[in-house]
């Protein structure tokens, strides 16, 4: 039932160690004012271990994403549900909780800064692109599987989970850079649309 | 039927000159690399002007963002159309057309440029507060003459309102940082979810 947290306690390899300072020196400054330097700072080992393996801030940063996607799969605990429309609630807990622990907070600031970048930047973008084809097809094959299961109406689940990824980035970015963001009306909204989209009429 | 453009041709004032030297100096150099002294060379009246309004790059374009504000209602072709159902089509064409002009292109770009800066910065967190209140209220009035004149059913117009707003942010960040971004998928599911969740089941 619980989630993997992005980086368990223990013993960690180069990379996670590395994974894990630039964790912490982002959610503190920022993609900004975030420098190789500073990354440094949060990391227990040898300095120079970064500047080794990274070519710079963005290098090291777009590794850092990579990373994050690789880690997806075990960070969102959706495999133990166990129908489809379980499974997509379980997403909506984990993207729209109503108040996001601190440094969850301080992160998704940094991660609309990144984004900002894949504007104007083919590397980023390159990446986000494959984030966001990533995070689609997983949500398509839930609703792939709740179509086939027979427990949601024919639809095309492309189709749906593009509209439920644009819904889910729209909420993050309007959480992030606005006072006034109501998760509570956003998840009864979606639950709706689950609902009389979704599931059968005589469920 | 069509929009007024953000900059009309013809004699302007002294602040929308400055406008729409922000606006072409935004589309040609991004937020990072803007400098008043960018924007003055777009300007086509003495650049100590600028100097004199505003305090910074900053102050300039948080003047910017509050005059996209004044215009928005000019900007976005709703008022002549005449039913709820046809002026949320309006919207959605508006925000979701397939080929944006280049120029919209650039310009969606710097918006994300400056919606990031929203994530550590109040002034900026402020005016983007301000910006997703009106256009969730605009959207929010559209549902409810669609409820009030019966065409739409009895649903929760900020609750819907919330929700179109975050898709459709969703979108624009979307399209703007990846390259996978499928416009027509989503106008497929938003019109779906416009027939299933608001017009009535007899109509």
């Amino acid at each position: 039932m619980t989630s993997t947290p992005l980086f368990p306690e223990g013993p960690t390899d180069t990379r996670e160690a590395i994974m894990a300072a630039t964790y912490r020196a982002l959610c503190e400054h920022g993609y900004a004012n975030l420098t190789i330097d500073r990354i440094g700072r949060e990391f227990a080992k040898s300095k120079s271990l970064l500047y080794h393996h990274y070519d710079g801030k963005d290098d090291l940063l777009l590794d850092f994403l990579e990373f994050l996607l690789e880690r997806f799969e075990a960070t969102v605990p959706l495999a133990d549900a166990d129908g489809a429309a379980e499974r997509l609630e379980r997403l909506f807990d984990h993207l729209l909780s109503p108040a996001p622990a601190a440094d969850r907070e301080e992160f998704m600031h940094a991660m609309i800064e990144l984004r900002a970048q894949a504007a104007h930047d083919a590397a980023y973008r390159a990446q986000f692109t494959r984030t966001d084809d990533l995070f689609r097809d997983r949500t398509a094959a839930i609703v792939r599987q709740g179509v086939e299961q027979g427990t949601f109406r024919d639809v095309d689940p492309e189709q749906v989970a593009s509209f439920l990824h644009a819904t889910l980035d729209g909420a993050m970015l309007e959480r992030v850079t606005t006072d006034d963001f109501d998760a509570a009306a956003l998840r009864a909204e979606l639950d709706v649309y689950v609902e009389s989209r979704l599931l059968p009429a005589e469920a």
